[in-house]
């Protein structure tokens, strides 16, 4: 039976919010037009349409674990991620694409733990062996939040991977797209995002410039 | 500047969901523990976290591009989506895996119309290629609604996919292990469940055994 | 660590209810003196003072597996049940006695089905056995319903055991004590209460006389 | 006839809880999945759901007078809190268990002021005497708080006697299963946990180590 979970949940969505956007689904029924690719971790706890509230045909979304992009690599093989970037950059024309990483990131803490095999085919294995050239941006191992500085730095190489794309690199020199870093920290709601020269990760600035944060990001400072 | 759409739904986010949800992000802290893997597509009319109406937590969610599952195929490339499978079943044990489809799917039209390649490196065109086997179950291509039947065919046949996997195989025989289909309308708003005994299409059913439509859906009668 | 959901659970206990009802706990600092006590069971789903949205200071509440009520038997042997049943009527001279029984009772289920032993203790198969005088009221095993109709009979072999107490039986009649049987529905919200002239179990009547049903057991009708 | 306060009471959680959480109702039509048991006290003033906000199917609780753990004795009397300690632990699996006692607990001043039998029977007087190992942890009776002082030692002893069913000492050996002490104020809603370290009550911690304390108890500083 279809997971009662599920089928609840979808009442609801029927009940409540399909009707306060109905139109804009019936608008949306025979394309997209997003502005935004969102590449994030596929963990339940970091869903991109609850985080920045977004409507319906706002982001289009890739979720793979620790929220990873491949450097360009243009073979015979299947490659699931870059062909949604392909499709998102090319046949879409997006405008912003953002990395999105996140606290207590699973796959980020397998590569850095150097996790046992999940199966005889350790596809996690070798998935996360994309963090490999992120590590030299981490610093040191034995320092604290280390693992929260390899999910920063995981971000900063998605961001220089997503440049060994020919047809990211044409539209970012040219003014067409920009690529944005950013970090969720699911216990106390903070978002920050990276700062492109300084590559630090701060509270995103509303058009007044002033930080918009969390309570609990507040209190801690 | 990050987009002024995100900051200002993340302000949203942080003004009304967090709140109501603190209790919920608070205890996620240090770990997830989903009970469903929701495998759907990338694109921004189709968000799973939305139709479901699911809170933190609740959905470990892969997103690519027209939904699909690659075979088993144990090599030495980067498999992200049987990563992300790998990490659902083996670490964090799901219960269910939906495979979610969608109408006027851009990748399932992009294999059925033999696309043109979107760059030199045709990612798209090679991802897509995975629609192959589904074909012999959409029926006539001139007949009508074949991308409708093809996108139904598309879940199905991820369906198959999965139990290429034998981790997935052995946790289905067991029982530990559900797999669904599933297919979204976007126009309106309705939702079919694929029933595994006949392959049709139908209404989820509640706990007292009553469909769940949308109005339009119950209008289209 | 205490467990994060009991700490922000609490933390919004003294948000929200606790300010609304501080004049009543202070009220209460000194003594209780609740008029009704309700024997219910230990199962996560069925939590009195929710389904009868009861305040501070009013439900003397004792909570055991499948809301058993052990016959009177004043031996050398802790009874705990007896105990607090004693206490209520004794001590704190309540008016109202409901055994609360509900539907998919995980303990009339393990006598039912004659479950394995749980420990070498086997506490629980010891414990349910006090299911057994109830099985001659529940009809037959075989035909649909049973064990709803088993849990109907513990209710009411409950309210038959209680007045074995002489305590019990002295109040109830003259009129100091009244007995009621009740069983609640989880899936569905719906509570019934039992009949005493006739035993069976039906919706409660209001002031007005008018039956208060929930909207799912008005559609089943 | 049903007593109205419960009627009246069942209406209200018909037209506002169970809707709020119909979802969660529904999803636990079948079964329950708690991860925490609560051993707590039958007095009205001392509700574990709403001391902790609780939604259904969180929170398994066995009530019963002065909320005492009887030691381990497998022998072939009737068991409550030891048949639903065992269905917790061995059936549902929980993680945590929490022994919560309360401030002027009419069980523990039984025992400590040797009040007269109840009934003939003497249940409350055998029952209370499960006191009696806790006497020598609780200091001097002459010295203020001693009942306070006693309901402390009381859910100490409680953590004890837990110890001594080897189910359960089994699974805290090998960090399945985590037990807590806890100690609820009444009055001034305050809460207070037990420190597994040094024995003392305090404030529970919240994921930033911040204390959630009632405005009463900062108060009282």
């Amino acid at each position: 039976m279809f997971p009662v979970y599920l089928t609840e949940g979808y009442r609801s969505f029927l009940e409540q919010r399909f009707p306060a956007e109905r139109r804009r689904f019936a608008q949306l029924a025979q394309s997209q037009q997003p502005e935004i690719l969102i590449i994030s971790c596929c963990d339940s706890r970091v869903s991109p349409s609850a985080i920045f509230d977004a409507g319906p045909g706002e982001l289009f979304t890739i979720r793979n674990v620790a929220n990873l992009v491949p450097p360009y690599q243009p073979d015979e093989n299947y490659h699931g991620t870059s062909a949604a970037l392909e499709f998102a950059v090319q046949a879409l024309e997006v405008k912003h694409i953002v990395v999105l990483g996140h606290a207590t990131c699973g796959g980020v803490k397998a590569y850095a733990q150097k996790a046992k095999p999940l199966s005889e085919g350790n596809f996690i294995g070798k998935w996360v062996s994309l963090v490999e050239p992120a590590v030299a941006k981490a610093g040191d191992p034995e320092a604290p939040n280390y693992l929260t500085r390899l999910e920063y730095a995981v971000v900063a190489q998605g961001l220089e991977n997503l440049m060994t794309f020919p047809f990211v690199k044409e539209r970012v020199e040219d003014g067409r797209l920009q690529l944005h870093g950013a970090h969720f920290g699911v216990a106390s709601g903070s978002l920050v995002v990276r700062d492109p020269e300084t590559g630090a990760f701060k509270a995103p600035l509303d058009t007044a410039g002033l930080p918009v944060r969390s309570a609990a990001a507040i209190a801690c400072d």
